[in-house]
Formats: C-alpha cells, sequence, structure tokens
C-alpha cells in the first residue's frame, strides 16, 4: 500500500521491548537473534484443527481477527461500541424494551434493533478507536501482525479503514493466504488445539494420515462440563462421552472408565496433555461411596444435588484427573481463577466469550494440597499451573514448582500475557525455581494469525529479562543464549512431553 | 534566605522522576514540557471552598502545613512525636493516668500534660525528623512545595527550623499568599471540594456569583454517612438530609427522595460527581419491604438492627446510589476497602483523621457484580474505581474498566499515590485497558499548598512512564506527547463530564 | 584450583547487581563501596551456638553445604533427586511398597532402598544440577561462597565435582577453616541465634566467659510450641518450660509465670529478642477464665480442645507475648504465614525442614488489631513484622509502620530474600515510612559460611535501590551513603537494641 502523507507509520522496531540503555540493549539482541527464527512450539491454544485440515481461504479480514477474539471485542465494548456492531449475533430475540430486568440493565446503550453489520463496518470501528488500543498487547500484537502478515505499512484510522480492509480482503484470496501456507510460513512446529471430550477428532487424524502436510497438530483433552454437575450441559456431555466411549456413564464408576477410555482416544490422536478451567482448585477426594451417590442423584437433574455436593463433586474429579494423569502419562495443565460470564445480561444476548470473563483471587497452595500430598511426588506426572493473578507468581506457584518435582509454572496467560507482565512473571518465578520448571511460552489464541506475533512478543520480553541479568552481572551471555534457546524448545517439550 | 555554610541544599532537579539513561531522560524531559505548564484540573480533593471564599490569610505556617495533614502527622507520630506535640488537642478530657483499659494501652508512650504547643514547636518537631521522610513522597511533595511555594533554598534541619520557620510566617502575611492568589499562581482550572450531604454549599455559591472570581470551584456530594445505620451519626445525618431537602425520611423511599433532591441541588451548584467511601464494595439490592425495613428499625436506634442487616442496607444502598448515577449523570467515584480509625485510643484522644486508617484487601470483581449487572452498561453512566491496594490493579479494577463501558480506572491514591506506584499503575492498568478509560491524577488532598506539588509530581511519573514504553518502541514519541496532554485535560474531563 | 580448558569461570563480579546505566552503576559503586567491609550485625539467624563455643572442624562439604540447606535440597528435590539421595535420614522405616496411603501417594519417584549416599555423591547430585539453579538467590550465594571463602574459579559441573568436593574437603582441615576464625574473617560483630525455651544457653554462656572470644553471639527466645495446644509436643514442651524455670506451668498463670523468667533468663545472656512463627496473625484476647480454662483442658491430651479453642488459645498468647515485651523490653519478631509442612509423606519419611513449608496469604492490620490497641503506642516496644507474601509491604506492613511508633517493617525473607525482591520491599517500603522504621538484613540462616554472601548480597541490591533515588533526583548522594551505612548498622541496633 502506498502511504498518504498524513499518515501515521506502521513500522515495528526491530528492537523493540528491549531496554534503552545501550549495553542492555546489545546483549537482548544477541540473545533474541538466537531465537528469532526457531519453530514454533504452541503446546496450548484454541485454533480448530479442521481450519488447517480444511485449508479454506479465510472469509474476511473482520471474521478473521476481530468478531472471535475476545481480547479486541472486549476493549471495543468497553470503549462505547456494542457487540451486535462487531458481528455478535444477539441470541436473545428479545426485542428491544420488553425486559424484565430492572431499569438499569433494561437500558442499552445502543441500538440493538440494527441489523448485523458487515465486515467493512466492523472494521472501521477498529480503525476509529485505535488509539484506544494504544500501548495494549492486543494492539501490540496487531500492529506486528498487519505488518508481518498482511503488508500494512500504515497504523489504521478512519481515513484508511476502507483501503486497509480492501488490501486484506484481496490478499485473503491469495493461495499463500491459507492455512496450511500459514502453518508453514509461520514456522509452527507443534501446535496442540483444546478439544471437548467427546470429540472423534478427524481432522486431526486426517491431518496426520495426509502426506502432504508435515506440522504437528495435536488434540488436548478438556472436560471441564464433566466436572461440575451443577452446570446445565453437565448432563448432556456426562452421556455424550459415555457415548463416544461406548460405555455407560450411568455411574460414577462408568464415568470414570469411559473418560479414561476418551483420554486413550485422544493418546492415540496424539494428545500429550489434558487442559481444565476451575473456578478454584479445590482438590479433596470423595469417598467412593460418596462420589457415587452424588452422582445418581446430580443424574436425576439440576435439582439433585446442593450447591456444596456440587462443589464437592468437582473437587474430587480434580483429585482423579491428577490420578488418571500419573496412570496414562498426559501432562495435567490447570488454570482456576477466571469467574466467567460476568455480566448476566451479556451472556444472554451474546452467549459466551464475550468480554467479560474476568480474573479472581489466585489461590494453588490450600486447595491443591490433597491432590499433592497423593500425587505430586509421583513419577513422570507433570502438573503446569496457570493463573491470571500474577500476586501468586512469588507466593505459590514458585515455591509448589520449586519443591513438588510434578509441578511447573505456566507462563503469564491471557490478562497477563503482557511484555511488563511477563517480565514480572521471569523476576518472580526465577528468583524461586529459574527456568526448568517453567512451560515455555503458550499462545492460547483463538487468532491464527497472530501466533507468530505472540511467540515474539513473548521471545524479545525474555531476551529483555536474560538481558538484565546478564548486564547486572547475575548470568553469562552465554547462560542467556543457551537458557533462551531452552525456553523456546526444550522446556516446552519436556513439560508437555512433545 | 541566605544558606549557612553547614546546612544541605533544597533545589528540587529540573529532571527529578526521570530515568537516567541518556535517551529515555531526553523523551521524557520532551513529554513532560508539553504538559509542565498545563492548567490543574482537580476534580477529586478535600480543600474547603469557604478557604477561597473567604481569601483570608493563613494564620501560621504549622497550621497550614503540619497539624491539619494527616500524611505527615503518621509519619512524625511513627517515629515517636505524639499527636499532643503536632497540635491536635486531646479530645477525651481524660487525666493521664486514669484510663479502664489494660494496662498496655493505658501506658502513654508521651506525657499528655504539656499543654498544646505553638506552631514554632510544631515546625522544629518536623525539621528535627526530616530525615525520616527521606525519599517518601510527603517529603518529596514538601521540598517542591517549600521551594516552589515559599522560596525556600535549604533542607529543614534543627538548625533551621525557627528561621524558616519565621519566614514562611512572614511570607504569610503577603497578598500575593492569599487562598485566591495562589489559586491563580497555582493555575487550577478545577478544583472540586467534597461536601456533606446537607451542605449549603454557601461558599461555592458565593465564588460562582464573584465577578472577580474566574476559577471553577465544584462541590462534590459525599454521602457515607447515610449508608450505614450501625455509625453512631447515622440517626442524625438522615434527619439533617431530609431537613436539608424539606423531605420526610422517616422511610428509606423518603430518605432515596431526599437523596436524590439533594445530588439536584448539588448538581445545581456545579456538581459533577458523588464520592463514596465504604469498607468493602458489596452491592447487592434489597427488595423494597426489606429496605424499608431495616430503615425503620435502624432508625428506633442503635439496637435496633444487626450487624448483618446493616451491612445489606449498606450494600443495597451502594446499588441506589448507582441507579441515581444512571438517572441524573453523576459521576459516581467509589474508593472501598479503607479500615477506618484502626487505633481506637487514639480515635478517643484525637478524632478521625489521624493517621490511622489503613488500607484492607481489595475486591471489585465480586462484590460489584449485581450494580455492574444492572448498570455496567447503562448509557452515560461513569464509575471511577479508586484503591490503596495495588494487586487489584491488574486482576480487578483493568479486567472491569477492560469490558464495561461505565468503569473508569481510578489513579493511585492515598497510600499508593507515590512516583514508584504511579509507576506500576500506569503498567498494571495501560496493559489492561490502555489510557481513555483512567481518570486521570487526583489530589485528594486538604493541604492546599501541595496541590502543584502533586500535579507536577504526577506528570512527571506519567512522563517517565510513556518515555519508558517509546525507547522500547511500544509507542512512539508522538503518541507519548499527546497521550500526556490528553492525560491532564481531556482524559479528567471525560471522565468526570467537566 | 587450576581450570581446565572446557570450564565455565567461577568469578563473582565487583559490580553485580548494579544497574547497567554508567550514572546509576558508579553512583551505586560509591554507595557499596561505604558498606561493603562494615561489620556484620545478624540479629536473626539459625546457626548453632555451640558450632562457635566448640570451634570443631566442620565434617565435609556436603554436611556442610547440602544436607542441612532446605533452599538447596528444595529446589534439587523440585528437580527430581530423592531427599534420601541428598543425605536426609528415612525416619519412617516404611519398606518400599508396604504403605496404607492412596495409590498415587504410595509411589516414590526413587527408590529409597538404597543406602543413605556418602558427600562425595550428594556433591555430584548438587553438580549436576548446578544449571538448574540458574539466575535463583541460592546459586548466587554459592558462587559467592564457593569463591570468597573457598577459593574456588570454576563453575560446579559434573567434570569437576569430584575434585571441587576433595579441594573444599582438604580445605577444611585447616585451622583457619574453623568456626571462630571464620567468624573473625567475616567480620561478624553481633549473630543471634533462635534458641528453644527451655534452652539451658550454655553454649553462649562458654563463648561470653572466654577471653579468647571477642564475638556477640546472643541468643532468641523462640516459644512457639506453648502457642499451640493442638501440637503434638505441646504437653512436653509446656512441661519443659516449667522445669527450666522451676515454676509449675499446670495453669495458665503458671505458664506465663514461667516464661517471664526464662525470658529473664534469656535477657541475662544477652538476649534482646524474641521470635515467633504463627499461621495467622490473631490477636485477640481471653478472659483469665478462659484461658485457664482451655490450658486445664489440653493439659489433659489433644482431644481435651477442639480446633477453635487451640486457636483462640494461641491468639491469646500472641497478645500476651506483646504484654510481656512491654514488661521486660525483649524487642518481638513476628512472621505469620508460613504453612509447615505441606507434604505429609515428606514429613512422615524425613522429618520438618526439607523443603516443603510454603507461604500462606499474608494479614497483618485485621488480626494484629487488639494487640496494637493495647501496646502499639507502648514506650519501648519494638515489633519487627516479617512475612513472605510480598502484596502485604505496600497494603499492610508499610502502612502500620507509618503510624505505630512499636511497628518496624522486617527485610524481605526466606522466599523473597532476592535482590529483585529487595527492591521491591524497598520501593514499596520507603514509599510508606523511609528507612528509620525497618529491620536491616537479616540473613535467617542455618548455612554458616552463607553469612557473608548473603549480607553482601544485601548492601548490593540497597546500593542499587539507593543509586535509583540518587539519578531520579529524589535524595542526594550524600544521602544515599549516610542511608547505606545507617542500615548496615545504625537502622539494626536501635530496632534490635542491639
Amino acid at each position: 500500500m502506498t502511504r498518504t502523507s498524513t499518515a501515521t507509520p506502521l513500522a515495528p522496531h526491530p528492537d523493540r521491548l528491549f531496554a534503552a540503555d545501550p549495553g542492555a540493549r546489545a546483549v537482548a539482541r544477541t540473545v533474541y537473534d538466537a531465537v528469532a527464527d526457531a519453530p514454533i512450539i504452541s503446546p496450548h491454544g484454541h485454533v480448530d484443527a479442521a481450519l488447517i485440515a480444511d485449508d479454506e481461504p479465510f472469509a474476511d479480514p473482520a471474521s478473521l481477527l476481530i468478531t472471535p477474539d475476545h481480547y479486541v471485542l472486549r476493549l471495543l465494548h468497553a470503549n462505547g461500541v456494542g457487540l451486535e456492531a462487531l458481528g455478535r449475533a444477539d441470541l436473545s430475540g428479545t426485542p428491544p424494551g420488553s425486559q424484565a430486568r430492572p431499569a438499569g440493565s433494561a437500558r442499552r446503550w445502543r441500538d440493538a434493533a440494527e441489523p448485523t453489520p458487515p465486515g467493512r463496518s466492523i472494521w472501521r470501528n477498529l480503525a476509529e478507536h485505535w488509539d484506544d488500543f494504544l500501548a495494549t498487547p492486543v494492539r501490540y500484537w496487531f500492529e506486528t501482525e498487519l505488518h508481518d502478515v498482511f503488508g500494512l505499512t500504515e497504523q489504521p484510522s478512519a481515513a484508511n479503514a476502507d483501503a486497509q480492509y480492501d488490501h486484506i480482503a484481496a490478499l485473503l484470496q491469495q493461495p499463500q493466504m491459507r492455512p496450511r501456507a500459514l502453518f508453514d510460513a509461520f514456522g509452527i512446529e507443534v501446535l496442540a488445539t483444546t478439544d471437548a471430550p467427546d470429540a472423534d477428532l478427524a481432522a486431526h487424524a486426517r491431518l496426520a494420515a495426509d502426506p502432504t502436510f508435515s506440522g504437528r497438530v495435536l488434540p488436548t483433552f478438556r472436560a471441564d462440563a464433566v466436572f461440575d454437575p451443577s452446570r446445565s450441559d453437565w448432563r448432556h456431555v456426562v452421556a455424550s462421552v459415555g457415548e463416544a466411549a461406548g460405555i455407560d456413564t450411568g455411574t460414577h464408576d462408568g464415568l470414570l472408565a469411559a473418560l479414561r477410555a476418551r483420554r486413550r482416544y485422544f493418546i492415540e490422536h496424539g494428545a500429550t496433555a489434558t487442559d481444565t478451567g476451575v473456578l478454584d482448585a479445590g482438590s479433596m477426594p470423595l469417598t467412593a461411596s460418596e462420589r457415587a451417590r452424588i452422582h445418581t442423584a446430580a443424574l436425576e437433574g439440576p435439582s439433585g444435588v446442593t450447591a456444596a455436593e456440587a462443589v464437592a463433586y468437582r473437587h474430587d474429579m480434580l483429585y482423579r484427573w491428577a490420578e488418571m494423569s500419573v496412570e496414562d502419562g498426559l501432562v495435567m495443565q490447570l488454570h482456576p481463577g477466571v469467574l466467567r460470564n460476568h455480566h448476566a445480561p451479556t451472556l444472554e444476548r451474546f452467549g459466551p466469550d464475550t468480554g467479560h470473563d474476568l480474573p479472581a483471587v489466585g489461590s494453588f497452595t490450600e486447595p491443591l494440597r490433597p491432590l499433592l500430598e497423593s500425587f505430586g511426588t509421583a513419577p513422570g506426572f507433570h502438573l503446569v499451573l496457570f493463573t491470571v493473578d500474577e500476586t501468586v507468581f512469588s507466593r505459590e506457584i514458585g515455591p509448589l514448582a520449586g519443591f513438588y518435582p510434578a509441578v511447573y509454572a505456566g507462563a503469564p496467560w491471557w490478562f497477563i500475557d503482557t511484555p511488563a507482565a511477563i517480565g514480572r512473571y521471569r523476576a518472580a518465578i526465577t528468583d524461586s525455581v529459574s527456568f526448568t520448571k517453567t512451560s515455555g511460552f503458550i499462545d492460547d489464541t483463538r487468532a491464527y494469525c497472530s501466533i507468530p506475533a505472540r511467540h515474539d512478543m513473548a521471545r524479545r520480553a525474555d531476551a529483555a529479562y536474560l538481558a538484565s541479568l546478564v548486564v547486572t552481572h547475575e548470568i553469562s551471555e552465554e547462560d542467556a543464549v543457551r537458557t533462551a534457546r531452552r525456553i523456546v524448545s526444550d522446556i516446552p517439550k519436556a513439560t508437555f512431553k512433545l
């Protein structure tokens, strides 16, 4: 694109995120250069395997880059753009003005009556609010991505919104912009997806069987829905897991057997890990009769169990989850402490993953005690702990990883996957437990085209951190380079058994 | 003043708070220079409007600069100077040695029998303990203020205490040191005060009607006392609000109507905001019959309601407060998490605001959920959240402001209004939600003459932060300058509807 | 030792921990040089006085440097080395495979059947895992210690493990490596030990009476076991304290009298302080009849009191502890918030202090309120608060020390005694309360030979922090040098009444 005279250039600096001090910067460059082009190991993310398997062209810039990305949605929403103006369908079917909720919530801050806008209009919203993203990691990734993947050379603005939209839309029709071509161009070596417990993993199987595709796309077993009998979809998922496994899940022992079978199925399709999100990390086991009783009661319907019983069932299941990992070797990823769907009216209208999942206070040491007493020193067991509450890095996760062979300190994630927070994570965790017991970077993304930008950001942030240790003579430059290489390859491979 | 040969110079450096690295310092200077002389917007503070309206000379250095400033008092107290030696009246009337409290508390660590000392003696206490303030923000402001406002060129010390006291005392008699002359000299554009719910706002009215005064001095509606029926002054304030509004507050609906009327009265006198301090941010609404019942019971006396009912009443009131803001457009400021009057013996002897209000653990996401579900997306509603627990910036306030259009991330305040903490706030909040959804600096001060020093400190701290982003190539220098200008003007004006 | 061509040099840099910026580094050097050779004041640690009194040669490198040091043990354990391979005796006597615990915990991740390995084998474990310690404070101290005390010039590795072991083992036979010679060589002026409440303090008495020893080795009274009647050793310790004091502890008043007598005994032997570790800082006093009742019930056996009664008893005892300090002048050190022996199977096999004590959430402001209301302003009372949860520095400890004359902000400790965390502590605490109300560095170590390395690290970290204030013109270089000198001498002497 040619740049108009008034436009602001988009030109990510080759030394971005490195300290200004010339000595520190030179070291950071050396460390970064050693890993800048290393293959991408992505052991935790939310890209759909079918996207790679089908290899269809992407539809349009907005549905690729904005509508599915809750990072972007939430910042636009916070600055006054309604979700209906961002391409999210209104699921409630409620005509404006007819709500039963109290006065305040009944008011909608934008009229929802207008039809779903086309991609071009969504894109304009982003361009007009570009300044509201200044200095956020979301804009940082977006800038790298727009420049490196889509060849843009101007910062988005109201003036160039249509031109940039057209430029990207045209590019998406090119063969080099198809998912598999990008997989190679991005240098992805391993990409782990996240999959439902009843998934058939057909796309994974197609990719594995395809001689023309050499990348590794691995499933991850995520069965949160079976943990919590108070969820509205619990009975459905329990039945569905039983069907997929060919095992009756009408008893708790049946459910455990079915889950073990499904885990084996995932392992046969390349999985090396499970993933679990829970509100809290309680892990107290129940007696066999008690868990059987709650299971049976819960199958009778949502009113069959009390809230306390549902929590006890979930805590027991977390304990069983570790027990299964000790048996079958799947790495156990755990990220407690996210309060889902904070704003009920938005959930009702637009569904989940619409920007109002919020961090809760993190807690690991106490709630994980039963699990760790039983399995914390079990041979081969890997438990990777993630948090969105950074106060636990020096207080809980670092000290736990600094004693238990099983525990690994997961990279900062979601709300804290920023250059500054990565620096604080490294400072806190390295002081406790050095580098070996960490996870390496995880991108955790639904936004396929942001993967290289995110990994590049992490490599730069780690290079800056390692350089800071070199210039204060805490480690040598050779140690820094060697550690940077371990962080992008050996460490994630060992942690996630890749 | 001439400086003696042994005195330590007092000469605030023009580059103070800027990073040492020459590149970063040059950028910080450029950014700071763009806002150094900008008018002061002070949307939250505790200066008395009558001070400006009356425009009387200040009495003496100690009663202007020390006795009313709980920041200064608490540090002197912590270092062994009793409040009675700092000009605070002993309200208890208890002769020493006659207390009923247990042995330990009965001991006073200084004899309270001596008469209230004059200003000169109070000033000597400060001078002798000057080293105990080293590197605190209190000393930082004091140094700027003593140098810029009072023309001192030596650090306070026992040797120069009397001379500096006399110098300031003489200066306070000069016309250019009267409150209105200082208002102009300080470059104040807007000054918001904090006012009781039954206030007549006469001083504000006099200022607004005075053709010789061109500044804006705006009231802020603060009605904490009506929130909490367990307070000893609750019944008095409820009655007094009713009287001021001419509405019977014997029923809860009456109280709500009276509060609405008082808010309108404040709006007519220029108010754009309310301010509320509560121990916790619980916001669960009650049914109309339940809140009516507790109100009636509470009016019968302190024993009329249980502790749990008082809390429920207060949580409901916080919900109503938001509802009223949605109706009348007043910006809602909220600062939960301060435990008032930690040391009961000091409260009894010297009253409140004597240095032992202390931070509690911050919590926003869970307790504000009912309020935000109803009003978080209401058009025009602004809810500014302040905290003294900095762990919530990245975990709660940033993420809330990053989804809810209504939520703004308030500047660090009180215990954390320091250059280093401002930097940590910016790092945490900018990562979450950039700059638009922040409050701009608030000085929150009773110390009139410290206002320019405090705003200057914030401008320097923000310049240093913005420069840190420029030198790591996260934003451009133009973006940094533009953002600094927004922070001191557009952003507070938009947030506080000024 | 001659260095082989492939070995990595071990050469701690003279400017380590100082910022890279040349201006900041020059100031840090100046500040550090002013205190680098100052005598060591160690007011809190766990070296055995008998070690100095007996002055026997150390046995071997592993039992001196590895086996007793839980910092080192936990990192090796976290990286897969079993405690039995590190010289810790298996106390359980349980043959492998016969446990009654559930499946997961029954598995041991290394075979425990092999005999306790000799020191050489233990040393090899450290050398082989040297990279797993990279950039931790444990390695930082170790490097300084190996270089400065033992003259090593190569980083430990598998290749040089035996040679380094032999080098140190030979050195330990030299007279200059005996404990008293090292005491002088380390420049220790005061060394406080930690002692049981029934201790006879014979070693302290021998040292005090020895005209050939001029150092001060002071006992510290630590009586945690008498606080908590739910502990299995409570009855034993209560009886033993009574015996040592010659006072019947069958009543609570008797116990208090015995403790007062034991405190006097410690004071006669040079003690200036007590030390107390509790899970939480609750300090609510009980009535005389209630504490007497619980005491009597507890003496009847573990089942005599409920869990709630045991906690109430402990909270009352913390209150009494402060009361005694007000009476007898002993400085009260308090470090709540450590959860002891997280992993029960390790406790059973290897005993306490084996690396799985873990930080809990810190809390001071609320739980200490009763104690501080009674004693917070008592003349001469010193209460030093330590934490392993750094979130409390700016939220609780700084503000408490910034009002209460009795409260001192203890240095970061245990999990957070790292250069980076010391910087965060200084930033948070100095903002709240400057330097006077801090403790000075405490090494808290069992590892005698690490004392100089630890104090040197703290001096460097403080120099770096003070330099950071100088280059931003917050304090002068003269103030920085003067403050550094106060931190290593005047401040700990005043805080700990040395």
